[in-house]
């Protein structure tokens, strides 16, 4: 019976899923007596610190809303995110309405909204939660915080911007990355025409500015003129947030039945994963300097849980998409390094932060930025992709 | 012969010292078309990025000016200190005279003042210039930075700041760490109270605030009543930076004949190198949680170069003050590990990052944090305690 046979692949990830991951959160992470959710979790699970962080907070009310619309109507997972959408509502914006970095285990604010990104959790979250509850003020406060986030996109740390204007200025991926799942998340919530204007900016920055042809890299951040630029911040590469991105595009691919934008998602996605895999250790490197120069993070080397699981989503996606072979072999690539390296089976879920060697360097299984999200999301995706490619039948 | 004979051992600094490192430093950092130093050097010494930190200009000018002062009247030396020193006067300090934290190379402001450490740091340096070049203007400049630092310390990020004021204030030991250490290098320039009365409550800070008897540890931040706190900011311990600002006092101790004082900062700088020692690979980790929870930097088991050449600096000066065979056992312990793995006979000066097992994981010589300060200060200060220690004679 082969591993890499899609049946098996989809009740892999179908069991991880609902047998493990999610049981593991529901046990450990519920703050039942403040509401919110604990996220600094122990290997076994014990929490080690109590400080609510918006983007997991949000991260958690998306991943229960989303599982309680597309898998079951179960209601502990409905309950769940309500106790977290209720304490997020309560505690989570300052008088602006902008979405505070992190709250006390109490709910008072610890961080200010200096960046937009929680913002854009809290939006995805109260957008499926709406649909969830059918709380139509869930609804409202995900558009209120949809507008805020365009209104500040232009300069989305506001004071907290430590960059002198004009000298070097520059746009960053993760910006149309993350607008453009968010206009498809909002979807229901949004002018239809509004979410079709987003997903063509944005793809067109991400496929046609981001990527560069002549250097086959995907650049995290370019000059305002759309040209690379030769510093720490212009020559970085994070292979993992490429390939994220690349899954993102191929679902839009999908939906808009775009075989040619497809494959180049693929192509990307495979440059990518060829750039970033370590030839000696395994793995995929967390920071790159596209001239090989010494990247300014110091866990450059580090091999991190979600670039591992968002790749195993591109391959898998861009094999169902284009049937392309390439896919297949990296995905039973990452794979056996995934399931052999993160994976927990001992007290559940996976670890988050390995060395370069591949070997546990924190053992906790949740952080200030791991939570209750790339794990689920990543099986969620996964168990669709094979269950689909269950229907066709065959193995790798 | 003993390599741990106190005059080979000086020879060992003061030779590396003025043959390996600062030669290294001469050849390679200094920019003869636009002024300042470049610090992002390569192995070999070659440049990779040409931004000018403006932490890195102040203390390369100090370390220039301090060997003008100390060691030799070296004309190369005290002209490449005016090099950075005419840089930053010309382009370092935005209109309110506060410090930048980094400049393009032609020095266009990059990064605000969004911190008082660039301030320090250049204040240190004009105070040595001064006194090396004659030149009255670079004191004035020092005591005025001085004085916008004193003014700037109850808030010393300003509008950058991003807690929210109330909710869990903080205080943190770098800041009487390098006020005290300002003090003292500023000594020349201030009134003798001034200097007296802020080097006893930082001395007070430190000894009895921030160091807590009841862990036995020296905590890096601390609530704003001086009561420890359970956050991740509260939890962390840095033994490299508990153990270089004992060998601060240490210095303290002896220019006021104190020995208690003495003796007391030898305790806690033991206990701090005994903590921070990985027992499994050796050397003293980076970033530590008191109670033994995960730490929030990724980094936190990787060996740095600072860290290593502080705590030579610290048993060496120890044992120098007490006589204490601990002293001399961790010294002799610190010096193997750190001239087997730090030192880079083949190219000269100090590899930074090792990982946990102290293999070089980036091969720079310099960087945005690295650069013409800790290890050639640290070789001065061995160097002249050993030829102290000779003048008794004897070795370990």
């Amino acid at each position: 019976m082969s591993v890499f046979k899609f049946s098996n692949l989809s009740n892999l990830y179908k069991s991880a899923l609902l047998d493990d991951v999610m049981p593991f959160w529901m046990r450990n992470s519920l703050d039942q007596e403040y509401g919110g959710y604990f996220t600094c979790l122990e290997r076994d699970g014990r929490v080690f610190d109590t400080d609510k962080f918006m983007w997991l907070q949000g991260r958690q009310v998306w991943m229960l809303s989303k599982l309680y619309n597309t898998v079951e109507k179960k209601q502990d997972w409905l309950e769940a995110a309500r106790l977290g959408a209720d304490f997020m509502r309560r505690h989570g914006r300052d008088r602006h309405g902008d979405w505070y970095f992190s709250l006390t285990r109490e709910g008072r604010p610890l961080v200010q909204p200096y960046n937009i990104f929680s913002d854009c959790f809290a939006a995805m979250a109260f957008g499926q939660y709406a649909q969830a509850s059918g709380d139509e003020s869930a609804a409202d406060l995900a558009r209120q915080t949809y507008e805020r986030i365009l209104m500040r996109q232009a300069n989305p740390k506001g004071q907290y911007n430590k960059l002198v204007p004009g000298t070097r200025p520059m746009r960053g991926f993760a910006l149309p990355m993350i607008l453009c799942n968010l206009a498809l998340e909002l979807e229901p919530v949004l002018e239809k025409d509004q979410v079709e204007q987003i997903i063509d900016r944005c793809l067109d920055e991400i496929i046609n500015v981001f990527y560069r042809p002549d250097m086959e890299l995907l650049l995290e951040n370019l000059g305002a003129d759309g040209q690379p630029v030769d510093s720490f911040e212009g020559r970085q590469v994070l292979p993992g947030h490429a390939i994220e991105g690349m899954w993102f595009v191929m679902d839009l691919a999908k939906r808009r039945g775009d075989m040619l934008l497809a494959n180049r998602a693929v192509d990307i996605a495979l440059k990518m994963a060829e750039y970033g895999w370590d030839k000696q250790h395994e793995g995929i490197f967390y920071f790159m300097d596209r001239l090989g120069r010494p990247p300014l993070q110091l866990e450059w080397d580090q091999k991190l849980w979600w670039v591992h699981i968002e790749a195993l989503i591109a391959m898998a996606s861009g094999f169902e998409l284009t049937g392309r072979k390439e896919c297949a072999d990296w995905y039973k690539r990452l794979h056996e390094y995934s399931w052999n390296k993160f994976a927990d089976p001992e007290y559940g879920e996976w670890f988050g932060y390995l060395n370069r060697r591949g070997e546990v360097s924190l053992s906790c299984k949740g952080t200030k930025f791991k939570g209750c999200f790339h794990v689920p999301r990543g099986l969620l995706k996964l168990w669709q992709i094979f269950e689909r490619l269950t229907q066709i039948g065959g193995a790798w």
